[in-house]
């Protein structure tokens, strides 16, 4: 029989379709990636092709080489640019619309053409962070910046056709209503309890151990109780900060560690899977409340989502969360 | 610059994002379907294969061919199956699950294993119709049934595997929080104006002009303003029912020759794409309220959701819904 389980911090149902599921190692990619090489003259994130791209807004010299470890630069098709206003408008009286103001910049993450996460030196995804953190507490200045969401997307299935390692970075002028519905639950959770929710969840992971895939002092990585995909890891710290800008040096270098591990163990285990990975953060405006615990969450496109899904919005999660975080965690990996 | 909607009936919004919009043809697909024959003696929704599949709710004869036109049965691995109860528990007194108690069948929409909606008559499609309005009516009176969903996966990126045509249904035991929140801004509307926030939409829509794709006495088509996805299509009734299981005879003939006209436009005009679409209807216990109005909604798969939507829940809309309706308008399909 199917199970189904609440999210705790969206109250969105998820359904755990024991008739189907799949074994962890049911996940494993038969399709390998084609292999590449370090440098491809036509590729506009690779050195030496600096002119190819928009106005640069940051880098990071590699001490060894010389030349940039990490660099970000507008979006050549960004979703938002800086200008407009913030002003509502109505058509026909009825339907609101804005103009698409914010920012969209893409953040190259090493200047190897060929060197996902997973095969990273812990020092180079720490560099990749920074530079996160970095962009994140310059444009969260911006008066109309009311979230900035920093993700990545990798491989095909995941959204992306460039290859060349890069995450990017929205920086949009409303708050969306997905993060709104995570505030309401959160807030609600506060004020009947006195206690983060994210906290909460964490201590009750730790107590249920089950779902657990690695621990370090400074963060825990699960699958949580209701995933809505399969293989889907939360990586939450356990120093309590609402907003990922305010993040110290210290936390930064495990956090490098941790996500590499993650992802080198998914590279592993599932072969190289597309995934997208995504920082959860509070609101500009809301970055000092108790309310939230800003995280990571890896989700590898392991599963495609059909009509079901887009009318009820239920995911029907094919994998059992105890089952991935046991393999998962029993991986060993560099 | 892009523009940014908001969804009227979510209160999500969207980017519609101009400096990456393409064109209507820019969407046709470059990768035909292979063609496939009428009869496949291994496919277990084809005709003499019925003791391939489980237990069977509905069939409807075949005048001409003395046998079954349609034919309803149990899902082989359903997501949700009729037994235990709906008693909510919770792990380390904490996470909220329960049984996955529920329905899940398999609609097969004619015999004919290569014969898409777009290329059928409208008769046979009215025959689909009906039979998912019977099913609806059946399963909705047992007690545990809370809302049902029913949809079509078209295609491998839709997510199906099995290409004879065929509809699902999952009847669930629980309303969606999708739901829930979709329930709460028509009712908000509905309170502040007395009016159906849907029937609102489709006179502003009417008003409008431009997002017009269709119209009959019974129905109107159009692509929403704040439209989630390229091609995003709604069909919308003009006789005021919350519940697709209250259609009238009248209404589902009108219904099979829409539905059949803008699916052959899709598969003409974009060269045969994968596509989900599903009916929106109340949930059980709301089904004679009149906040909501049952309409279809038709999503062709022509792009990836990436870490942007799975972090914000923002889609970014690469096409402009008032040229794709223009598109969708013009072209000509007997």
């Amino acid at each position: 029989m199917s199970e189904i389980r609440q999210d705790p911090t969206t109250e969105e149902w998820v359904i755990i379709a024991r008739e189907r599921t799949k074994r962890p190692h049911d996940f494993v990619s038969t399709q390998s990636k084609p292999e590449s090489l370090a440098y491809l003259p036509s590729c506009p994130f690779c050195p030496g092709n600096e002119a190819m791209t928009p106005l640069e807004t940051l880098s990071y010299p590699d001490k060894k080489t010389q030349r940039w470890q990490v660099r970000a630069f507008n979006n050549r098709y960004p979703a938002l640019t800086p200008d407009g206003s913030t002003i509502r408008r109505k058509e026909n009286n009825f339907f609101l619309g804005m103009a698409g103001i914010g920012v969209h910049e893409v953040i190259v993450e090493t200047p190897a053409h060929n060197k996902p996460i997973a095969l990273r030196e812990d020092s180079e995804v720490e560099a990749v962070l920074r530079s996160y953190r970095q962009r994140y507490n310059t444009l969260s200045k911006m008066p109309p910046v009311k979230l900035i969401i920093i993700f990545k997307n990798y491989g095909l299935s995941a959204g992306t056709s460039l290859e060349h390692p890069h995450s990017q970075l929205v920086a949009t002028p409303v708050v969306p209503k997905y993060i709104r519905l995570q505030y309401e639950v959160a807030t609600k959770h506060y004020d009947s309890t006195g206690r983060c929710l994210y906290s909460d969840i964490v201590n009750h992971e730790l107590d249920a151990g089950k779902r657990i895939v690695m621990e370090t002092e400074k963060f825990v990585v699960f699958h949580p109780f209701a995933s809505h995909q399969p293989f889907e890891t939360w990586i939450v710290p356990t120093i309590h900060r609402a907003c990922f800008g305010n993040t110290s040096v210290e936390e930064l270098k495990d956090l490098a560690h941790v996500l590499r591990v993650v992802l080198l163990k998914l590279y592993q285990g599932l072969n190289n899977p597309d995934f997208n990975y995504v920082i959860d953060t509070a609101p500009v405006e809301d970055e000092n409340k108790n309310y939230y615990l800003w995280h990571m969450r890896i989700i590898p496109r392991l599963t495609e989502v059909a009509g079901f899904e887009i009318g009820s919005g239920i995911n029907i999660n094919t994998a059992l969360p105890e089952e991935t975080a046991q393999f998962m965690k029993e991986l060993k990996v560099k």
